[in-house]
């Protein structure tokens, strides 16, 4: 058990329940190198038919997701177009430059989201000196844009300015399952147009390894490969996936009680001094709370309510980002708001 | 289940068994990626432990465990010494190159195993033209090469080398705990003077997922960002370390036991006319059978053989390699063996 | 001779002069791969005093220096912080990821120029999925920020920075010779603390092909490792290197002239209805005239220009960069001058 | 001067001459990034005319041309074969895997040459896990391997393998001009089939620097944003275009000379006791001579040899390349033999 009893400070924080574990321990597996794993095999069936496509790949992380479409999708000297604040270029180890060779033109927003516009300024006339204008690279929902759903009109004119210049449409979908559940559109609607997408298991789904990664025939061919290259071929992989499998059919439809959560939660602080907030309340289970104006740095708060059993995520700038998830219940999310009032109205209190 | 019930294709063919699904279903687990995995720590401090090294690392597969130490020790423009039918030249889809940049000089030898002098006569003068010599790596027991034991005065010699010519040693141990079993000699010794070797949890120790690389405290700090490049990093890895520990308690005493079984497979089949076999009994859990004199093609082989239910593994030169291990009892090797000797005699036997 | 008598196109326009080519036929030469050269040590040893390094290689560009020292500074997966519309950014075909493996975060400006803050700001925490901050590249002057200088204090602040964050500070020196005679600054006081540095000579210099670039003795001993790698090492370079040799003679000092003649340029167009310059009259040599709002498109203007013999750059936006240099002469840039003002105010004029 | 008046050590020793030196300065130059450089475009023309190739690109090393092959050519992962003692092996820093992430498989061979059916045993079946067998490199002729020529015929076997099997060809060209010469065979024949091939200026062509690279137009177009990547566009390259375009009217024709020097070095010494000698007179310009039975090693003889001003190379392990070249003479030739006969027959003599 985790020294926090009311852990905030990530979706990966989710255990394995006593269901999930059980689905593990019966089944049935293979060598998944061979194509012998049924119970993977049946996961990325699924997940294909979720998002729309053809084929899919299950892989040990997100991460990986990301960075084999780069490497399928992308030659060295290729340019990805992102968000400034998108997970692939803050928190991969530069992977897209130090495995795929491609470089990282990012688009400052906020949120997160940007639009056909913002990347059409960006693309590049084909000069024999320039970058090659490659890849569109979307996150649903937007990790440190506060959980915020790209709505489907602005992914169609992506697509449309993709159509017309041929690039390629890239989902880092980490939490496109939240995206699905809180905006009430099915993910194949999010996807649809784009070349790869993915979705993690071990988010908000509460899986304890594993992500899958979607696209067409050949695309997953070539993944294969790059499966093989990074040493994301594994053996056995169905006790991972049985996992999955678990919970696309438990813990998918709960996920808008993970919403729920974030909204209370920041409901109950609003209109406490020197907290900031954003005007609208959480899409979906991802909230920053800016604590610059109490006095207090986000270290100090932390520890206040580390002593309660509380954790939050310090981003740094005075801002702590909150995670709502499947381990934590709406009442212990209720007692982390209070807590974290009472820390900035009463600093130090025990 | 297989379709084949006595599968001697691989040792990553084994099943997690029911006692070791359990200690997976049993495990505590944290986020590795914030350390607070406790399963997995205590697996990295025990393999750190038995290999005699400072710290280790989990990771989901043998192949990241190269393609990291390759990334950590090298930089591109380096130079790999290795064997011409190591895995890593052949079977990771010439990931040393396409990941850490570095040029891998391989050298021919049938057993897998090359001396001191080997290398002596390939390294390189430092001139500003030439690759880099940087590392040697040791395929220990070697895979292609008939599952061979290096044995301690060879990688002695290399030691001393290594040392006088500031190289780096590596071990790809996939089947170390094969050669300390094979040989009655302590892992650690094996890896003694090394800068980084590994163990593979998925072959004759008999888990489904995982692989655990270990070196310095520096070395394995630095193979932690790579494992999140690599996108290695996953969450509640305990679910896999658990069936790593259970399998160094439970799996690995009875290693000797695969060795057996190999070896009586090649005495069973010693003497019929039309198979060729090394001279020597196996050392380990592999042997290699030459069919090419028996008028047969491996394929036509393998299809009789199949109608049997038993599958071995066409090298593609005529040649078998058999593998045993944990899921295949001695009765059903030696089924094997004679079910073989029935499809070389009988042509097409049913 | 050009199609366009008066190219204002780009410094690197310029052909090698009488003098020069004379220089070249005369030149000292043997193998530079065996340090035989000795007109191009010469030219190194020359250049490495003039920045204030202690050694300095010769290679067949600007680009080549750039990547050498990425190359040779960073490791993949390492981030370098320059200005978005730095060169290394825009026109490289994305080197620094594509063969350093290295991802450019950018810093939005528009002169080029950042501070020490901006930079403070964009650091990253040390975090195994984090980018590595290593290296800070400063391009003097700013190519696609208006040939502007950074000032001492600016790069005395970088310096402190980088001492305290252990970062290496890189200096393109494309027009770093404009700066230094703009400024009337030696270019070795600009360089001070910068680990590597380089100048172009196939610039304002006026050389056909060529830059040196300069840092530590083992600064350069690695370099010759990737300047052969890359395709870099020549053999009798002493050719182009008595042209660099000639060109610091003879063409540096007069450096000045072409930042007059930029003045000169904007001067005349001051005033001019619809066109838009900077506020402050240029630094060196280049120029940005913004024409968006003549009703006209560069397209077209420089289509009526080019019928005078007149060649400027369109950068795409409604703006023209215009590089006066060493085979325009002022008469011809006033000329130039009144014909686009002409072309402005009599579209189509004949 | 070099220090050496008789300079066998390379073919790269050779230095401009008097005409070359006035053709490269009455060249009309232009910016060739801009396709502006007239004589470029000449060169290139010309040179693509003689390999039989649609188009072609000028660079400033043989090196690069080779990279810049495999980085268009290949994609990560992929295999390359070539020779053990190839250039691309042995003397390119590693760079195949360094920059273009491919993997050399490497054949050995005495002279360097190899067959159809070499390269078929060592083709990878398309496994996941295997790297992708995509090129093969020949050199012609073989610089280590003794200025072998590959012969027509073994050409066209490799040309149906790999028309069979969806291979690429390249050709390393650094002296595919002798080769054309010594085998009275244009050089579009031997290029006849290959995806690309180049030949070097810088060699007995007598150049200071550069190489041209030829293909198709698809090839070259891509060719040209690796040109840039790696920092090879230059400028005003006609003054070194000049000197190729003068090489190949002038020195091109002349080159069976330096193939009779070869020859008439090795007559002469053949008979002298402890010298050891292929047993077939050079069929080019180069010439191994063994010198491990005299009982002295290679860099005692060569400081002898260097009191009478002859520099030969030693390869490291009793043997001396000697390469003939334009700047030496027939006469000189001889007295370089005799030299070298007296060293090995009076040790030490002055």
């Amino acid at each position: 058990m985790s020294a926090f009893p009311i852990d905030l400070i990530s979706d990966t924080a989710t255990r394995p329940s006593a269901g999930m574990l059980a689905a593990m321990a019966g089944a049935e597996t293979g060598d998944e190198q061979r194509g012998e794993d049924p119970t993977t095999l049946a996961l990325c069936a699924e997940v294909a038919r979720m998002l729309g496509m053809e084929d899919a790949i299950f892989l040990p992380s997100g991460t990986m997701c990301n960075q084999i479409a780069f490497l399928v999708h992308c030659r060295p000297g290729d340019e990805i177009l992102a968000a400034a604040n998108s997970h692939i270029f803050r928190s991969e180890g530069a992977g897209a430059a130090a495995l795929a060779g491609a470089q990282i033109a990012t688009i400052e927003t906020e949120s997160g989201i940007f639009t056909a516009e913002d990347v059409a300024h960006r693309l590049r006339a084909p000069r024999d000196r320039s970058p090659v204008s490659r890849l569109i690279s979307v996150e649903q929902t937007t990790n440190f844009g506060g959980g915020a759903i790209w709505p489907l009109q602005v992914l169609a004119d992506l697509r449309d300015l993709a159509q017309a210049e041929g690039l390629v449409l890239h989902m880092d979908g980490a939490r496109l399952m939240n995206a699905a559940v809180g905006a009430d559109v099915p993910a194949a609607d999010f996807c649809q147009g784009f070349h790869s997408a993915w979705i993690d298991l071990s988010k908000g789904l509460g899986c304890p390894v594993g992500a899958v990664l979607a696209g067409s025939h050949e695309f997953i061919r070539r993944a294969w490969g790059w499966k093989h290259r990074l040493g994301g071929a594994m053996r056995q992989s169905g006790v991972l996936a049985a996992a999955g499998l678990y919970a696309l059919a438990h813990n998918l439809p709960r996920l808008g009680e993970d919403h729920e959560k974030a909204r209370r939660f920041t409901d109950l602080l609003r209109g406490t001094p020197g907290l900031g907030l954003s005007a609208t309340p959480p899409e979906t289970n991802i909230a920053f709370v800016d604590v610059s104006a109490t006095g207090q740095s986000t270290d100090q708060i932390a520890m206040t309510l580390a002593r309660h059993g509380i954790r939050l995520n310090s981003e740094g700038r005075g801002r702590f980002r909150v995670v709502t998830h499947l381990d934590v219940s709406m009442a212990e999310v209720e007692e982390a708001a209070f807590a974290l009032i009472a820390a900035v109205e009463r600093p130090g209190y025990a």
